[in-house]
């Protein structure tokens, strides 16, 4: 294949990055900017993204997963204020046991630190519909978060399309000095390069300095490539994962994996670790990075220690060590979120968490609670202090919040002090001498709340607990030849998800029962378009026209299938926003554009347009043109569509599900 | 006096309950149903209720609390699903060391077993704002729950008036046999007498029998009092409670207080100890009580340990071993709730913590969680076993939920096996015997949770901390001698309070902030009613038509507060709930009944009424007797109130707040 054959030659490249890519290249060219299909080999699914991708493994027809190990985790709505939770999670280990999939019970700990230490292998492909699914960088995998339904084709044994990143090489020198850890070295690279400064890149740590890093450090620095905008972030597999693993009882499952002597970064960054200083995000934006000593002295009401972005023994162990026999200062409120059951066992064992709730922490369940705004909300105004990964404003669930982000020893320090402070300046005062090494053992390797996948046969009779709550995903038809449609709504530029399928509390606890999440569909425009809808869905479904950048926002594929349940089959608009155009492909909605955009305004809401020769213009190499008929006023528009070769048939299927469901039952019948 | 000569007759008939009435007794005869006044050592408040509570001391412009120990627990609203939880802990933390109070910050533990812990004294009198306040009985007090004003005006010094109840003497004999516990002591009474078996009456528990049990056990058994509609529930401060105030570090705080020799009870009752089994209460009610073995088998979704219904460490202890070297089942969520963080600390230093964590459990933060509906909440119809007081019907968070109410032991067998298990079979399955004895030693004495009250001086200068949510208590006028308003709203019978003070999502938010919810009100029945209050609050208010039971259902404060905020001076109706009733005049409102009940079919909505020589009528021995002259259409309606001569002048004052303020204004100026 000539792709292989250009993989191996771009492989010599010798970067950690382009050697997983060329490991795993499916399709496509290793030039930047370009489409790449790859191999997955592993998925991760939480279950405020997973209920929607078991939906569409139901609805694939697939009788087992084909990756080598996928995990359904339970970790992010575990407050469980109603049934809707619970309900979620009978749904969602039905699903794991008819699917063949590992189940991660509710209490059983944060994907990501989960998934590193229970499956993480060097040079393995991950995708994960989280998007801190990156965070398993740190083991020398190449680990991609991304939207649901691209996880369920992944686990059907799809290749994942992504655009090839350039690889931007990080060369750490120096050595940490004492109460700078790893949380700063992201910081740093925040601070140095904003929200945005990674976007369509591969972050590729390397140099002397990695030697001071362990592996679960590495995932504290991967976990918030995302905040960066990396595609993802990847370190070497050296002899600190050989380390990690074998710590987890799984050296086997070790594999060097370096950059090569030919190693070539498209971009180049240096870190002096020894130069760092405690460094803290100011509120509301990851980006606002600042030297903690001048923000000192602030006023703390909060203060919270876990997280993917901090999820390791020795975060919640440097923690322990320094409130030692100390007390949370007075108004202040100390929250300790260990990752996992094996860590806070671990805490357990060590005294460590003793000496924690001896101090006045409040220790919570493990999962990621107040890191995805789950309870732990602030005062509004109030400054709180995090070792989280995000601090958007509202994201803690306290609409005015003042959420920082830092280190643990940051954050401790500040704790104590119910000030914000510098943790270097905590130890002089204080006295305290850096207690360094290995705080606290990892030693309990607990998988009982992991539950394996059921042999095939057993997990052939398994029935989806599906609570009232729970929708199918509804079957799509596939696009016929000729639509003859009314335009039911007509909307303006920069439509956004969020006023297509609303969230909010009104229609969140909807999300996974379609048929009621579509009565909420696109009604904060107009209220009426539901019932609309529903008068003509019997008739070859309905149009949308739009204007630029349809569809903006958030990346939430309700907006694609709420109003396909609808009977939206094709929107014609000037432009759209990159996900969304996605998701309506993949939910089998055709994304028209007009040739001339002034043909928006001769259409009005209501007009009944002819749209013919759908299939000839989705054939893999035909034009990509329509022409849309206005039968109410007796005009014509030029139309085309952007949609690439692989993506066709795909549409004309009715959506991606669709299409893969065919090819099983073809499968299946051969 | 009269009344304590009296009293010391009756403390001769001896019970505890007596001895404690009479020592504590300021006013009324001690003759069950007749009313009386106790003088109140002690108080405690927790978060729900306390908000209000603390604005009512504000309103009273009290400088410190007159009790001996006033708590303020934070315990129920620990979630902070937004910043309004965060900001009634702020608030309530400012308002304790303004007002001299104790503070328990979120995180120290449940009210009531940390009140019995650190502050319960035998012998005292404790009022709670809370209904399980009556826990506190287990070591010889007499603690009563009761509405949050009432609370208030304990804590400045005001007797607490109750009425009068008969004492039931309730004789334990045998011993508790093995995997029997005191849970199932108190669910033996619920399966005799159901949840109104008690009501106006005090159940004190005596005889051989008290041996086995531990001061904690006794809690367990008090606590759930409650259930039974109890005044409170009462037991000897004999050896066991000096055993138990030795291990707590506060010996010196023992007082001996036994029935005497001529104690009498007004009832009595027996239970062989040695004859219970395990028993259980089904869905939905605390009183369907049956034995474990007869529901034996059926399938168990979740299994919660915790709350004040099970405090102890015992209660922990015991599930703890009965889980080591197993697993929960495979489909279940254990849950585990430790009571405080001093049971935290004892269960993580004797590895407890460690054998539940390692089988499963989901430990979470010391509080009330699940058992006030604070998460946890079960999928629907899924069967979850609580260790809880209660399971009415959707008070998990879950609409359509099936809640048990077990002992840890069968909780924890069930949680093990995943079906409902008699502890005793399961115990004989797996060949365990019963541990006995003290699990877990009490060791841990951490008091740094709560904050101590400040030195006077200190806290005269301490501002209350009020977030955007939290109002002052609205200052009420005086009632005028005449009246002069219309009839802004006629209602039928059985209005209830929930009609007046919506409860719910929309309006619940707001229940520290009164002119916000003010806007709720009524509203179920006539969405015009705040605005057309609004036209006429400046003109001296309006006035509100009711049929018979007016105010039946929830006992809350706020179906007084904000009708009266709105305007409403006096209330025309055929007859009242009792508790309404009582809440009106604690707010100022003026409850007059309808001497000829066939008048309420003469005024129409919109009427002008004058109601004149209001203060007459409330002179403390005058005939309650005043006449409304219907000005609209020139009718003439006799009407009479009901309140007794302690409660005139509160009325006339604006409400007790007010009548209290002013005594308190006279005092400092003198």
């Amino acid at each position: 294949m000539e792709a292989t054959g250009r993989a191996a030659r771009e492989a010599a490249q010798g970067t950690v990055t382009h050697r997983l890519i060329a490991g795993h290249l499916v399709e496509g060219r290793m030039e930047p900017g370009g489409e790449i299909a790859l191999r997955i080999d592993q998925t991760l699914t939480q279950d405020a993204t997973g209920t929607l991708v078991m939906q569409e493994l139901e609805a694939l027809g697939l009788d087992r997963v084909r990756t080598e190990v996928s995990v359904q985790y339970v970790d992010h709505n575990i407050l469980q204020s109603d049934e809707r939770n619970a309900e979620d999670h009978a749904f969602l280990r039905s699903a794991a046991r008819r699917f063949g999939l590992w189940y991660s019970k509710p209490g059983n700990g944060v994907s990501h630190p989960v998934h590193m230490q229970r499956f993480g292998v060097p040079g393995k492909t991950l995708a994960g519909s989280d998007s801190h699914t990156c965070a398993a960088g740190s083991l020398g995998m190449l680990a991609l978060g991304t939207g649901g339904v691209e996880v369920a084709m992944a686990m059907a044994g799809e290749p994942l399309r992504i655009a090839m990143p350039q690889v931007w090489g990080v060369r750490l020198t120096g050595e940490l000095p004492p109460w700078v850890s790893a949380k700063d070295v992201v910081l740093e690279m925040l601070r140095r390069h904003g929200v945005k400064g990674a976007v369509n890149r591969v972050l590729e740590y390397h140099g002397p300095g990695l030697g001071c890093l362990t592996a679960m450090d590495r995932h504290v620095i991967a976990n918030m490539g995302a905040e960066l905008g990396a595609t993802t972030t990847v370190f070497p597999a050296d002899e600190a994962v050989r380390d990690f693993l074998r710590a987890e009882g799984r050296e086997e499952d070790f594999t060097p994996l370096v950059a090569g002597p030919g190693a070539r970064y498209d971009l180049t960054e240096e870190i002096d670790l020894s130069a760092l200083e405690p460094l803290i995000a100011r509120p509301t934006s990851p980006g606002n990075v600042v030297p903690v000593r001048e923000v000192a002295g602030e006023p703390v009401h909060q203060a919270v220690i876990g997280s993917s972005a901090n999820p390791g023994l020795r975060d919640f162990a440097i923690a322990a060590a320094m409130a030692e026999g100390r007390q949370a200062a007075e108004g202040v409120s100390l929250d300790v979120n260990p990752t996992s059951r094996e860590t806070l066992q671990d805490l357990t064992k060590s005294g460590a968490i003793l000496a924690l709730i001896a101090a006045g922490a409040r220790v919570h369940q493990a999962g990621c609670l107040g890191c995805i705004g789950m309870g732990q909300a602030p005062a509004a105004g109030r400054n709180s202090l995090r070792t989280f990964p995000r601090n958007f404003p509202g994201r803690s669930g306290t609409e005015e919040d003042a959420v920082w982000l830092c280190s643990p020893e940051t954050a401790t320090a500040s704790a104590l002090t119910g000030r914000i402070t510098d943790p270097r300046a905590w130890a002089e005062e204080t006295g305290m001498r850096h207690p360094g090494g290995e705080l606290v053992r990892r030693q309990s390797r607990n998988t009982t709340m992991l539950q394996a996948p059921l042999p095939p046969g057993e997990a052939a009779r398994v029935r989806l607990d599906r609570g009232p709550g729970i929708s199918s995903l509804p079957g799509f038809e596939p696009l016929p030849d000729t639509l003859r449609a009314p335009v039911l709504l007509k909307v303006g530029d920069n439509v956004s998800t969020d006023e297509i399928s609303p969230a909010g509390a009104r229609a969140l606890p909807y999300r996974s029962d379609i048929p009621r999440l579509a009565e909420f569909t696109f009604t904060r425009i107009d209220r009426a378009y539901p019932r609309r809808a529903a008068d003509t869905a019997g008739d070859g479904g309905h149009l949308v026209v739009g204007g630029e950048n349809y569809g903006q926002g958030s990346s939430r594929e309700h907006a694609a299938i709420t109003p396909r349940y609808l009977g939206l089959r094709a929107v014609i608009a000037k432009s759209y926003a990159r996900i969304h155009w996605q998701n309506l492909a993949n939910f089998g909605v055709l994304a028209l554009e007009f040739a001339d955009p002034a043909d928006y305004d001769r259409i009005r809401q209501g007009d009944e347009l002819r749209l013919t020769g759908l299939h000839a213009a989705l054939e893999e190499d035909a034009e990509p043109r329509v022409v849309a008929v206005n039968l109410t006023r007796n005009e014509e528009y030029p139309l085309r569509h952007r949609l690439p070769a692989h993506r066709r048939a795909a549409v004309r299927a009715g959506g991606v599900v669709q299409a893969l469901a065919a090819r099983e039952r073809r499968r299946a019948a051969a």
